[in-house]
């Protein structure tokens, strides 16, 4: 094991290997370095011709997904893996239309286990945030860049990704092409042999199959580490007999429980998903995300993904995107598939989406910051007063949507800890509070 | 060396890989595919979920870019390797204006050696050609695409690379920034134990520096196999203790002959030259070629470089791009530094590229096709009766300029022979043809 880690170091899928930070973060939380001490142009890395000893993100550096330098790595992915290109098309981007309110700054909420009142503007860099961007009724009222990020630029959206593959999902059921009640196995007979046979659609797009796959990093036996080596885009060493793609990793994934049942938040239901998209529609996740949604939101950047050995986007985690570009597919998902004057899909995607999925499925799993929410079409509905649903990054990525609010949030962050627990208590009620002055200021007007 | 090659494999810089190519190509030439044969799409690769088996092109595939996948590779290069991007910014693109003229496919030709003419439209699958458009008094007269490229889709310019590279040193020269007199060892004092210590920049742009470096893929002891492990990419083995990247090779170049006598063709005056240019601006050439060129020339999409361990951008010929953004930079040239009315930098620099090099010192490096002519700014001119002058890529890409017929033609390409000679008996009489054709046209209007 010690051999093929060190050899896939460099590529590990790095929604993976930043489960693996979040326990050197945790552990270490007391001395972590604050977001202004771990800004990545404050730190130095990769500056200079070449970048000073100590400074060089790359080769052989087995740890650039680790804390701080991660906060360089979230914005260039590309730089480290191959990768595919989602592109945007050759037109002219569609602008946003603004109205900047300062005010947002000074919106003050009380988080979640704490007393004392935090201001919006403090809870940025208390959640290492790289980008935010907030619509109100399709304006732009709020943008800041910070650390790595700029306006040009991607960042890595992590599992914000799965929400764009889980889109797809929807938008293929909602037009017919694909048939929920269908098992994965008469889809893809690859699957034949493997847990997600008998498995259906429907529980792939609301994670409830019955699983051996642990992700448990402390585990040398966990299944997470055979995925990786599996899906890491370098050379296998010689004597490597595992799986060299997805397709081949997949393919070996044995059943753990019944479909069904309890939600389970595994990576491998979205890879799965992206493959079932691509025998369906004969397009790949990447390419389908471009033709459906890049090409046709009026995009700025093209987006892209980091991939396998044999090119395969990782459907599940491997999108990097700009900010602006994010806030266009949650305007398009606010308003159930309608941009720019234009219906891109039919409106029923979206009201699966924000219908939810299996709330008891889902509250078996014991998330302490989302209760009585669900998850459909790898999008997290709180079922809060407002109905908000989102998609959710491991470092803090966010698109969160507030129907009620009118309003679109996109996040993109570096927080040291993996696992949203770490942000959640400063970023839903900040959320919450925001998407409540922006009610009050559109009833005032 | 078997080692090392085995384990470079995956990522050797694609310039020298295309010269590899060349023995195997040449020595096969009587069987070799023809242009419709050898299509890509016609052939299968990386189709399907997954690509059937021997229709990859990927890990552990060694291979990639041997004829005729490498047809395939040109257009994918960032999905085999790390690569760092080109941004042409947010805005919108600056759109060409059209005036398509298809009796340019009738345009015949002899080609040099022959005696039957040939059409212009033959001519382009003689020469495996994957995209060509030509400009004519800034106006888009023809435009094609075949095999792997599209309008949207990067294609490999190799060392059309070194032309942007070139351009961006003619720029600082002519802007003043950097003194073509300063000894390379004066701005980069880690080279002063090397071979370009001594050398001034003037001999980078012409290639006259005096370098014991062969790039004979029969010697198993030419400095291509040390240059092509230090530029990999990829984790070096453990047992590897040579240089590293880009930078670290470099210094260890030494000297053979005396500087400024004879040109020379080798990639590494280019990666000086690079590297020059970032510490002389204090950004990496991809970096300037966006801020100087690609976000000022309405460029329609981002380019990209490969790049070594440390992510430096491979400046002698890691570039890839879309066809028409090319033709935007060829415009620009041909313009002499103005595009869509405003101007980019000073006149001088195409001045410079166009009166050209030494050509004493090229004669004597005896280039059977281009008798008479010189190279400049890592331009190559002509010095015909029209003033020609071009960039030129190892498989037939090219940004073909004519001052005197107001024409640009840019080529991608995919010949299976590794070496303009293999396509210039094809490709210069008609450049010239069509040319004079235009010439024609334009006087009868």
């Amino acid at each position: 094991m010690s051999r093929y880690y060190r050899c896939f170091s460099f590529a590990l899928p790095v929604f993976f290997l930043s489960w693996a930070t979040s326990v050197t973060a945790q552990q270490a939380s007391t001395s972590v370095l604050n977001a202004d001490a771990s800004d990545p142009n404050r730190l130095g890395w990769m500056q200079g011709f070449p970048p000073a000893p100590g400074k060089v993100i790359g080769q052989p550096d087995s740890n650039y997904f680790s804390f701080p330098k991660m906060r360089w790595t979230v914005c260039h992915f590309r730089e480290l893996l191959p990768t595919k290109q989602v592109s945007r098309g050759l037109g002219a981007p569609a602008l946003f239309s603004y109205a900047l309110d300062d005010a947002i700054n000074d919106v003050t909420f009380t988080p979640i286990d704490g007393s004392e009142p935090m201001s919006w503007e403090a809870s940025l860099n208390e959640n290492y945030t790289d980008g935010l961007l907030i619509l109100h009724q399709g304006q732009v009222v709020y943008e800041t860049y910070s650390g790595c990020l700029a306006e040009t630029g991607q960042h890595g959206a992590m599992s914000v990704t799965k929400s764009m593959t889980g889109l797809l999902g929807e938008i293929l059921v909602a037009e017919g092409t694909l048939d929920e009640r269908a098992l994965v196995g008469d889809i893809l007979p690859e699957l034949a042999d493997s847990a997600f046979a008998n498995a259906t659609v429907k529980q792939l797009l609301e994670m409830t199959t019955g699983l051996a796959f642990s992700e448990d990093y402390s585990d040398p036996n966990a299944e997470i580490w055979a995925y990786n080596a599996a899906a890491s885009p370098l050379p296998k060493p010689d004597d490597y007999t595992g799986p060299r793609t997805y397709y081949e990793y997949l393919a070996t994934v044995q059943p753990e429980g019944e479909h069904g049942q309890v939600f389970g938040y595994k990576t491998i239901n979205t890879d799965v998903l992206g493959w079932v998209i691509a025998r369906t529609t004969g397009e790949s996740v990447s390419s389908l995300l471009s033709s459906r949604l890049w090409q046709r939101i009026g995009a700025e950047q093209d987006a892209y993904f980091t991939v396998d050995s044999i090119g395969t986007p990782f459907a599940g985690g491997g999108l990097s995107a700009g900010l602006r570009d994010m806030a266009r597919v949650g305007q398009l998902v606010l308003s159930e598939g309608v941009i720019n004057g234009e219906r891109l899909f039919p409106a029923a995607a979206v009201e699966r989406i924000r219908q939810g999925g299996d709330r008891q499925a889902f509250a078996a799993a014991g998330y302490r910051y989302l209760p009585g929410g669900s998850y459909r079409g790898m999008w997290w509905s709180l079922h809060n007063e407002h109905n908000a649903f989102a998609a959710r990054g491991v470092h803090g990525q966010t698109i969160y949507i507030d129907p009620t609010a009118e309003m679109v949030i996109v996040r993109f962050a570096s927080h040291p800890v993996a696992g949203n627990a770490a942000n959640d208590p400063t970023s839903l009620p900040a959320y919450q509070a925001v998407a409540e002055y922006l009610l009050d200021k559109a009833e005032t007007d």
